[in-house]
C-alpha cells in the first residue's frame, strides 16, 4: 500500500460471530474490495451486540482512520444496536426519519402489517444520509462529519454487496483521491508453493519498483498475484517473467481459469459434446464442469460411481472424461488416473496430489483438468 | 454467558486477511470452541504483519482479558512478527530455544538441509512454554504472567486445530475455572425463519432461566439451538415443547441429519441400494448422498444431467432418487420436482424451495430429501 493512502477500519457487529455461529465472509469480501480500490485497511474488528462496546468501537476507529465501515446489527429487533452505538459516538440523537419511514411501509405493504419494531429501522441521526437497500428492509448510513466517513452496512451478504457497490463505491470514489491496484495474475498447476517461489530466482521478493508479489495455494493451483498503484503495464514484465521460469505448469492469467483451458483444448481437437464419468471425488469434477461458464464444449452431464461399483453408463457425448481418484497414502499423497475415450484423445495416465477432504477432492478434479490441459494444449 | 466466566480476545495476524486473499475462518472455529469451554469471547482483531501494532495489540488484550489467543504470523519469514510483537508488549527478550532448535532440525532431516530462516521458529522468550506441532514447523507458546494467559498458535487451519485440542483446550480447562455449554439442536425443514419462531409463541425469547435460544437459517432447513451452561436435563423442556410446536416440519435433533433420515425412511421400506439422479444442480445431491456416513442404505453412485439433456442411465441398485430443479420465478421461488422410482416409492412430488447460487442447489437437494423422509418417514 502506497504512502499516503487513506486508512480504513472495518467493524463486523454481530454476538453471533463471537459465538462461531457464522463466518464473517463479509469482512474478506470488504477487505479485498478496498485493497483493489486503494484505500489502507489497518484493521478488523469483531464485536457483539452491546451498545457500550459499539460505541467505543466507533470512537476509537473514527479516532485512528480516515474510513470506518461497519456491517451488521441494523435489523429490527432489540439486540441491533449498531445505530445506537454511533449515535453514542457521535454524540447524537437519534430521530424518526419520515421518508424512511414510507419506504418501510411501501416495503412491507405486499406482505401485510409491518411489524413495529422495524420502525427502528427508519431512525437516523441528522448527520447520517441514508442508503437506500433495494433486497432488504435495513437501510445503510454514510456519515462524513470531523475529517473521516463512517458506513454502516446491514449484515446480510447479499444486502451488503449491492448497496456496498452501488452507494458506498461511487462515493468513496469522489470523497477520497484513491489510486486504484492494477491487478495480474499467473495461475499454475502441478507445483508446490516453495517449488514455484524458488523456480521464480527471487522475483517474488523483488518484483520491481512499486509492484507488490504474493504467492497463494488454491484448489486450482498456486497463483501468484503482482499489483501496482502505479502503471498498470509495469506488471508485464514480472507476469512475462513467471511465465518463462515457471514454463509449462503455467495454465493461463487473469481470468482465465483451468476448466475452460482444458474445455478449450478439446474442442480444438474435435471435441463438441463432453460427459463425464469419475469416482472418489463425491462429483467434484461433474460440479466444476457443470458451473463451466463461456465453454465452447456443451457438457452433457456427469456420472458419480460410488466405492465398490466399477461400471457407468455416460451420458452420450462425443468424449468422456473419466476420473478416479484412489486411497491417500502414508504421504498423504493420492494417486488420480484421468483418460478421456470417445475419440481416444488421452490414454489412461496417472498424477498425484496432495491434501485430504473435500480439498482434496477438488484438487483430484482440477488436476484431472490440467491433465486434459498439458496433454491436449 | 453467565457472569463471571473468563474474558478472552482473539487476534488473527496476517496482512493476507486485510488484503482479503484469505478467509478468516480460525477466528469463527475458536470462537464456537470458546463458547462451548466457558469462556466469553470478547472481540475478535484481525491485524496485519507490523511489529509495533502487534504489540499494542496485545498489550490492549491482555490488559483486558484473561486469555489472548492469536493465530497466525509464526512462519520462518521476515513477515511473521506475532513472536516479536508478543516479546515486545511483554518486554521480554527472543533467545534460540535449543530444544526446539533440534526439533525443527530432526524436522527437516527427511527433506534436506533446513533453511536458516526457520531458525527463527525456535525463538522463544523465557515465560513462554513452548506447544509441539507434529504436522508443521512452526510451535505454539502458552504464557502464562501477571494473571493473564497468552496462546500463539500457527495461522495453517490444520496445525491450529490440532494444537488447539491436544495442547491447548486441556490446558485451559486446568487453568480456569469453566462451567462447558450443553447445546440441543432442534432441526426443520420446510418452514420459513420468521414463521417458525412465530409458530414458537415467543418460547425463542423466553426458553427457561438460565437457558440462551437461537434460530439459524441452514442450507438443510431452519435449526433452533437451546444451550445452558446450568443441567444439560433443563434443555428438555424447550426441546420437547419445540417439536411439539413445529409438528411434522421437525426432522430431528443433535447429531441427526436430514440425509440420514430420509436414508433411513427408505431403507424401512425395504430400499438397500440406491443411486441418484437429478438435473439443475450441479450435483448437490449426489455430493450429499456420498458423503453421507453411517447410511444404512448403499449408495450406488448418480447422476447429473445437464440441461437440455433429459435422459440418463441410473447406476443399478433398489431404488433411483430423481430431482429436478427448475429455474426461479419472478419471486426468487424455484421449483423442485421429486420422484423414487424402482419400488415407485413416492410419486413425483413437488414442492418449492428460495435461494439462488450454489445455495439454491444445495437446497433442492435437501428439499428432495425432505420430501423422501416426509412421504416415507
Amino acid at each position: 500500500m502506497p504512502d499516503g493512502a487513506p486508512l480504513a477500519i472495518l467493524l463486523s457487529i454481530g454476538t453471533e460471530i463471537l459465538l462461531g455461529e457464522i463466518v464473517d465472509s463479509n469482512a474478506a469480501h470488504l477487505a479485498g474490495e478496498l485493497a483493489r480500490l486503494g484505500l489502507d485497511l489497518r484493521a478488523v474488528r469483531q464485536l457483539g451486540d452491546e451498545r457500550a462496546t459499539i460505541a467505543a468501537a466507533f470512537g476509537e476507529a473514527r479516532a485512528a482512520a480516515d474510513l470506518v465501515i461497519a456491517s451488521g446489527g441494523l435489523g429490527p429487533t432489540h439486540d441491533d444496536l449498531t445505530r445506537e452505538g454511533l449515535a453514542d459516538a457521535l454524540s447524537e440523537t437519534l430521530t424518526p426519519d419520515e421518508n424512511l419511514e414510507e419506504e418501510l411501509r411501501r416495503r412491507f405493504a405486499a406482505y401485510g402489517p409491518m411489524p413495529t419494531s422495524n420502525l427502528r429501522q427508519a431512525l437516523r441521526v441528522p448527520s447520517a444520509h441514508a442508503l437506500p437497500n433495494p433486497i432488504g428492509s435495513a437501510p445503510g448510513w454514510w456519515v462524513d462529519r470531523d475529517r473521516s466517513v463512517v458506513v454502516l452496512l446491514p449484515g446480510v451478504p447479499a444486502e451488503m454487496r449491492r448497496m456496498w457497490t452501488e452507494q458506498v463505491v461511487p462515493r468513496l470514489e469522489s470523497r477520497f483521491a484513491l489510486r486504484p491496484l492494477h491487478v495480474r495474475t499467473v495461475k499454475t498447476f502441478g507445483i508446490g508453493e516453495s517449488a514455484a517461489a524458488e523456480a521464480l530466482e527471487g522475483l517474488l521478493d523483488a518484483p520491481g519498483e512499486g509492484i507488490a508479489a504474493g504467492i497463494y495455494a488454491r484448489d486450482d493451483g498456486v497463483h501468484l498475484r503482482f499489483s501496482t498503484r502505479d502503471d498498470a503495464s509495469m506488471l508485464d514484465g514480472p507476469v512475462d517473467r513467471s511465465r518463462q521460469l515457471l514454463g509449462e505448469h503455467v495454465y493461463g492469467t487473469d481470468q482465465e481459469t483451468l476448466p475452460l483451458v482444458a474445455l478449450s483444448a478439446l474442442a480444438a481437437h474435435g471435441v463438441g459434446s463432453l460427459a463425464s464419468v469419475e469416482s472418489g471425488t463425491a462429483g467434484a469434477l461433474l460440479a466444476i464442469l457443470a458451473e463451466a461458464n463461456g465453454s465452447p464444449v456443451t457438457y452433457a452431464g456427469g456420472v458419480l460411481i460410488a466405492d465398490g461399483h466399477d461400471s457407468a453408463v455416460a451420458p452420450s457425448a462425443d468424449a468422456v472424461l473419466r476420473l478416479g481418484l484412489l486411497p491417500q497414502d502414508a504421504h498423504g499423497r493420492s494417486r488420480v488416473q484421468v483418460s478421456v475415450d470417445g475419440a481416444t484423445l488421452l490414454p489412461p495416465t496417472e498424477t498425484r496430489i496432495h491434501g485430504s477432504g473435500p480439498q482434496r477432492q477438488r484438487r483430484a478434479a482440477f488436476a484431472a483438468l490440467d491433465t486434459v490441459r498439458r496433454a491436449l494444449g
